[in-house]
């Protein structure tokens, strides 16, 4: 292990280390289970109750926005929309990353703005474009009116102080934790089943080292290196300019400086994941391209200042089709209900 | 079996007929599977394509509504909203009845306007205010842009013609003919289990039916007597003038009128079901009563001019609690994607 790495395990669990010392034998290969942070090891019941919280509309004030209505795990992970629609069909400037493999993130969001899973899900209840709740504790009172949860709150975290903001983030977060797609064709093809990808995803692979992809989309996550929790892997995007940036207006928002205000951090991004990209149509922060392979052409000119022939950007995608994993099977939560009373009922 | 029992079984296949017999046998308690039209007879090839179907929102305009937004099987079967939000949270003036159960009812809609499941799944997409869908023909088009829907509708309809807005909804009918509570405990009492129903639940029983709410409340839907498919059952709801009447704004909406505009029809609604009705609230078509107690003292007194006591009152919800039944386990589906672009991705 590197230092990085050495100083990464002592914040994790042994079990953590043990996985996370597999995972850099595999290289490139997706692990099948993620790390576990020692202050929320996951745990049965802290997933069964993240999952029901991921898909229960109460966590948004008029009972309309679930996690799951931005982050659609039927599916891609996200909503395939440009930007996302929240309560009363308000709208964000961002497109709605997948939750397929964020638990392989080291910071989360566009901006990288939240560390941990943990961090992130104690967002949208409070955005008022999302879920429009007015404050932690509107969220923490309305999921103790519920009998089933305060029990199961209970069971998952201890008697005391059990139903909270903090341990609602922390179920959802173990419940995405579990949110892994293994097994995709360029996976099969690393782990030496020589026929997994086909001919054109192979040499889609070629071009996409060859021209210099990977030097961003690297690792395990094609997300970039391994770095310490919290720390993400950012880029100036575009870092050449082209007609492109006018066309999908690639510059106005100004990314990670809007967190840190700091210049050097002027439209820089998170380096998204590119497992099951072929699948989170549209693209780009702002969902300003409606397909992977336009998606392709712009990357190339914007961050290589290469115009690749149409040969090699459908030979790209067919790589980054490779890269769609196989989606778990999950049994449909039960959200439990309140007798006689509905939560929203006085929210028209 | 009566006269307009054999006239249905004539509708019906030789299974469906069983059914109905065994049905008539257990009078009361909910059968463990609903009858099916001999045109949509039910496969598991369909009850696989219409459960995702029901979960996809690209059914609507905006890819943010499915069925289940308003109709949500991972609880109570509804919003449990006064009106539901469609898209772009635009709000209709009615509240989104349950779909549990609903495959044992002879006419769907607040108004009775369809006859069947199959007909009731054609309207949400296309309503403005709901999926806002332009045209059956834009549905269609949407489903055969998705490869692994296009291959299903063949496995289960055939090859001809197989991707049709028919075939979507009898695909979806068949999947909400399996969505069935059996168990409640007012079943497991009528089927001898003496001890299903708490004391409170059994005196409210006895008030229930002495106060004559079973009068339209009958049946093994609560929902009145058995009708041949496509009769409703219907009553004038309020019947009796009260302060009720404006407080919840209950004249209003003229109900079934609005369908057939014929004077007698004014202000009278289907008789709903009330299984699982202590799980559905707000009450009412206009869900302007938010709490399960207020709701029974407003029946009693508009349809019965009774007050009654809070006694009265609290067995009679005691009782219906008793009319919760098992929600089935059910395994999420997984809504097929398609590969490079998004079908939604330009409506922002």
């Amino acid at each position: 292990m590197n230092l990085i790495q050495t100083k990464l395990s002592k914040l994790l669990s042994t079990a953590a280390a043990a996985l996370l010392a597999s995972s850099i034998a595999n290289a490139g290969i997706l692990p099948k289970a993620a790390l576990t942070p020692a202050d929320n090891l996951t745990t049965a019941e802290k997933v069964e109750l993240g999952k029901q919280l991921f898909f229960d509309p109460r966590l948004s004030f008029d009972g309309t926005i679930s996690c799951n209505s931005c982050h659609n795990i039927m599916s891609s992970g996200t909503d395939n929309r440009a930007t996302s629609s929240g309560i009363s069909g308000r709208r964000g400037v961002r497109s709605a990353p997948t939750i397929w493999n964020a638990a392989f993130l080291t910071a989360l969001s566009w901006d990288g703005r939240a560390a941990t899973l943990e961090e992130q899900a104690k967002e949208p209840p409070l955005d008022p474009l999302q879920m429009g709740m007015p404050s932690e504790a509107a969220v923490v009172e309305r999921l103790n009116a519920i009998p089933a949860y305060v029990a199961q709150f209970k069971t998952a975290f201890g008697d005391k102080d059990a139903v909270s903001y903090d341990n609602m983030a922390k179920a959802i977060a173990a419940f995405e934790r579990t949110l892994i797609t293994p097994n995709s064709p360029h996976d099969r093809f690393l782990a030496g089943e020589k026929t997994a990808m086909s001919e054109q995803a192979l040499r889609g692979k070629k071009v996409f080292e060859q021209s210099g992809c990977n030097t961003c989309h690297s690792g395990t996550n094609f997300a970039g290196p391994s770095l310490p929790i919290g720390q993400g892997f950012y880029q100036r995007f575009p870092s050449y300019s082209s007609e492109y940036n006018k066309k999908y207006d690639l510059s106005s928002d100004k990314g990670r400086y809007e967190v840190t205000k700091v210049k050097k951090d002027m439209n820089r991004w998170r380096v998204p994941s590119l497992r099951n990209v072929a699948l989170t149509a549209p693209y780009f922060h702002n969902g300003s391209a409606s397909t992977l392979d336009e998606a392709v052409r712009v990357m190339a000119k914007t961050q290589l200042n290469l115009k690749l022939s149409e040969q090699r950007v459908s030979d790209i995608v067919a790589f980054l089709e490779s890269l769609n994993g196989e989606l778990p099977k999950i049994n449909m939560p039960r959200l439990p209900g309140t007798i006689n009373n509905s939560l929203v009922s006085n929210m028209k």
